[in-house]
């Protein structure tokens, strides 16, 4: 039985790196800055990425995917930056895969965005498994987690090119020991940067902002 | 591909159930009364049942298990209780299974307890299909997560047979909606008590400790 289960997870995850491989293809071809963005329940991935699109959608052609067991209240959240959004609804499945990605973007003219935002289904373990063909992986860990979370949860630090610490302005509120956190994160994916932010009091989120044009400029010169 | 996954799904999920069956008659004649703890990462699992030992430890016999992707850590807070914990370290796996613990009880003597307490995985998504052969599973949503998590997660609570809301004394700073979330739950699981506690300023701990010795009363008179 378990030679099976593995045998058959391996097929899943080979064929999830095919078409994530297409969609990176897709997105370069289009000039498309694609960030796919994971981290618990509750981190505040889309207070996070609502304040994003809102900064960005003034002067670069922006939009949103959002996947979730249920509900469509983040896509409807997030649309009020005035940004194009489509909410994936998962069902049961506990992350989003490059396969749900391809579909949600079927119709849409890829080269007419600059930067597409992925918000994976809150879960510190199994998105790490899936590459949905973004250029930049962005791992949130909010400073109500705990500072061990990294130490935990390694394989989603490990995986992630860029990690984010949110709701800095309540940091002192619920006793956040910095030091520990940024130690942790290095312990299991040693030279990660890290961003201190507030998406309510707006700390950080300029230097983000900054990044995220820094880092397409640099692949586009490549391309 | 896709039928295949779903029967081998099935295999894993039926020979769960069997095993966890097992475990349910192992706890009923070992009078013991186990509680299966669920959450997000970082929503206060472990310092809640930290609480929990230290309070039960001095008058019942108690023990626990706790799951982990990786680290002893937790294990080794619950400890300082003075109660018998055991570590599980699931590697890439997000959930508990019923046959990892039936594997790290094969040496207890259950007859030796009054409660075990199971901590899950860090993971609002995927240990909702995993019995445990638990008599009571306890989801915990700490206020500062989100009051929507219920409306977008609700396979886990529609499952639990109590909910706890945690970090109650931080409610107001995070400006915490206690009527929403309520509303949430109670539309995704009619009728589910909640408990509104703070293991850090002891609020409704005793409350949940009297529920507990009830609901193990009403077990025990039934057998």
């Amino acid at each position: 039985m378990q030679s099976r289960i593995v045998e058959v997870r391996q097929g899943i995850l080979k064929k999830n790196d095919l078409l994530a491989h297409g969609l990176r293809q897709r997105f370069e071809a289009a000039n498309l800055f694609a960030v796919n963005l994971v981290s618990s329940p509750g981190a505040g991935k889309t207070t996070f990425l609502q304040a994003t699109l809102t900064a960005l959608h003034a002067h670069c052609r922006v939009a949103a995917l959002v996947g979730d067991l249920a509900t469509e209240r983040d896509a409807e959240r997030l649309a009020r930056s005035g940004a194009p959004v489509r909410q994936i609804v998962t069902g049961t499945v506990c992350h989003l895969e490059a396969e749900m990605v391809g579909s949600a973007l079927a119709d849409w003219d890829l080269a007419a965005l600059d930067f597409l935002f992925i918000e994976n289904v809150g879960n510190l373990v199994c998105p790490a498994s899936y590459d949905l063909g973004e250029n930049l992986r962005v791992v949130l860990l909010s400073v109500t987690e705990g500072e061990d979370k990294p130490l935990k949860y390694p394989t989603i630090f490990s995986g992630a090119d860029l990690a984010i610490l949110t709701k800095m302005d309540i940091a002192e509120a619920v006793g956040f020991d910095r030091e520990e956190a940024l130690r942790n994160i290095q312990e299991v994916r040693p030279g990660l940067e890290v961003l201190e932010t507030s998406a309510r009091s707006g700390l950080g989120m300029g230097a983000w902002l900054a990044k995220l044009k820094d880092l397409k400029d640099t692949r586009d010169l490549k391309d």
